[in-house]
């Protein structure tokens, strides 16, 4: 008798963005009329084309798959080599970094890789992750057996949750006991806000004192604004000894529809064996890609090469400006209908304080069905987040403007 | 202290693919003048490039994605309904087999498929595969810790392996004891054996009896060249409440540095909680890929729909008709050569006995040494592929027809 993942019974309603979309189209049958005045600022997609030297290379590459002596079939399972030194050479060694091209592993999406790491790390690590955080660190350990059941307001046991309160300024600090691995997300979705350089040295310090592994989600790191916050873990001195860092191509170039993402795991971490013995990861996670993963598309690699092009760079920095104007847009326009603010400066999002202690969800169905406007219930991202909302910022500037009217609209 | 995954820790060696790409590497550097004659037939990778529909639509979706009216984000996890609607119809639904749209889950591999199907299946399962196969559902099973060592020739501890072998024609028969997971793979990689109606008849009446899944592995189906061997799994009645179907875009259309591939979970599928309750599947998967996967790029999946347009079809077939014309002459060439010869007729890989008792890996050495030509060692895909080796058929019919003088010119 075959027998089912018993865990992933634990994991609480819908993975949150299907959730949100499921809400939202039964809204959009219901009204009809209000469904054409919907402005999404929901999950967090991109809504810019790409880049133009991004479709310049895509359609190049198409037409190299096209004829036989330019055809490439299956292609390095960590991504090929082209694209791996580009991506050593432009986001780290560039600013000092030492990161080498073999400590690259491109692939189809930091969401992916998030999840996968589970993978490769023992089932007897302490797990501590931010709360409220991107949803995926959370349900990938409950899937993994890592956690007990959820209490009611969906905090699972067996996992350290880090809070994220306005009184740390939303970056959370080393816990008191021991954790093995952490997931940190700085810049943070969803609060915005991205750590110090004196915050993430403390993250460093406290890994190598406890031989803990740090899971550091830079997917927003092209917003940082300040010269003075770190853009990579690896800045950190120490840090190659203790951190995997995960980055994207989604929300600087606009992939999330293209798919590429890449992992850093340097050579120099090491994790313990179940006697005790250290061992390298990078060829524990080597085997993984090999074994369970058959490389990104090469068309797709191709593209994700010309964003670091300097054509690429300067049309991803349109973007990301683009973005962020709108960021600051909203930030106004929230603020002038006297609601308490938090992010937006080092991140496309906005977070938001629920007036007159409104619930999240409550929130979410009153923004919905009076202005029309999608937003993100804060309580989706974990218990800590209960009591606020995620307003994205990628949208044209038309919609931004509008959701800033919109929202000083309501009344609470 | 952070702890790694010590079930990585039993794999053998490197990665089948991996492992001979390293060999031939070395191979080349050390024999410069005979590297230039080097001919591969190790990995299945196809030669011949993408069929003109799928260039078009490739090319028109980059155009989509330049333009803010066109332009996709984020997609459904499990696909776009274009492309499954195609699948479900044309793959299932044209040949009388009942397969809905939103059972269709279209992946970035098949190897991916195979591997995280795991995701969802209880620890305690029993796992039983056949030998010799496709070395990722060994593989992964030991990764998730399914299994314990492996003995000297290569078998895990705590897998019940189906020897295929010439007695059988290469397709095992349902073991005596219960198992509840069994890996089918057909027509088979390494083998190139197709299992016939009865012998699938078989299996589905073995695993409705025993309430066992069968994960049936598809991706070489388009080579089947009698009109009496299934294609699917779902040709076989019962199939739909015991059977998962991998298929892929790589072996037919040609997609294997494209990257597509589909899975497909019937509604009906149950496997049992760990209380014994009975629970459908399917929900499961959807939850898995809407957690750790973010879809297949939009530019790939037009790629895919193009390959079920009349014209996509029409250079498919060319493109199969061209890879079994290869396999035509590599028999002819093998059995001339005085070897015994399986395989090749509804597959594109024939399945060739080591002479005079010579160990897989030497056979190897062997024929990349003294006729410069890449195969893959039997002993890489099971013990009981020990002692035969693959040739695979994807080539020009020039490197096919030269493969074939050059094995005659052995001397054993």
């Amino acid at each position: 008798m075959a027998y089912l993942n018993d865990h992933y019974l634990k994991l609480k309603a819908g993975y949150l963005f299907p959730e949100i979309a499921r809400r939202v189209k039964s809204f959009c049958e219901q009204n009809p009329d209000a469904a054409t005045r919907l402005i999404r600022c929901g999950i967090g997609d991109v809504t810019e084309p790409l880049p133009t030297a991004v479709i310049e290379a895509m359609h190049q590459a198409v037409d190299e798959m096209a004829r036989r002596e330019t055809f490439r079939g299956y292609g390095p399972e960590q991504g090929y080599e082209f694209l791996r030194h580009a991506i050593a050479q432009n986001d780290y060694r560039d600013y000092g970094i030492e990161i080498a091209d073999d400590e690259i592993f491109v692939s189809d999406g930091s969401k992916c890789d998030t999840g996968n790491i589970l993978d490769v790390l023992g089932r007897q690590n302490q797990v501590a992750i931010s709360d409220p955080v991107y949803p995926v660190y959370v349900d990938t350990n409950v899937m993994a057996g890592h956690t007990g059941e959820a209490d009611e307001s969906g905090a699972y046991a067996g996992i350290v949750y880090l809070p994220c309160t306005p009184q740390n300024g939303f970056i959370p600090e080393p816990p008191k006991e021991s954790v093995d691995v952490i997931y940190l997300c700085s810049p943070n979705n969803p609060t915005g806000a991205a750590a110090t350089r004196v915050q993430l040295e403390g993250w460093v310090s406290y890994a190598r004192a406890n031989q803990s592994i740090l899971l550091f989600d830079a997917a927003y790191e092209a917003y940082i604004s300040s010269p003075t916050i770190p853009h990579s873990i690896y800045e950190i001195p120490g840090a190659r000894d203790c951190a995997i860092e995960f980055r994207s191509c989604s929300k600087n170039g606009g992939f999330t529809g293209v798919r590429c993402a890449f992992t850093v795991v340097p050579k120099t971490l090491q994790a313990s064996t179940g006697r005790g013995e250290r061992k390298a990861l990078h060829p524990l996670w080597l085997r993984r890609m090999a074994t369970k993963f058959n490389g990104v598309s090469y068309i797709v690699q191709r593209g994700a090469e010309a964003l670091y092009s300097p054509a690429g760079k300067k049309q991803v920095r349109a973007l990301i400006e683009h973005y962020l104007g709108n960021s600051t847009v909203l930030i106004a326009g929230a603020k002038a209908a006297g609601l308490t603010v938090y992010g937006g400066v080092h991140a496309p999002y906005i977070w938001v304080q629920t007036p007159e202690g409104l619930s999240s969800w409550r929130a979410f169905d009153k923004i919905l069905n009076e202005a029309n406007v999608v937003i993100t219930p804060g309580s989706g991202f974990g218990s800590k987040g209960e009591g606020y909302f995620r307003i994205s910022a990628f949208n044209s500037r038309a919609n931004a403007e509008e959701v800033a009217r919109r929202l000083q609209g309501l009344r609470w």
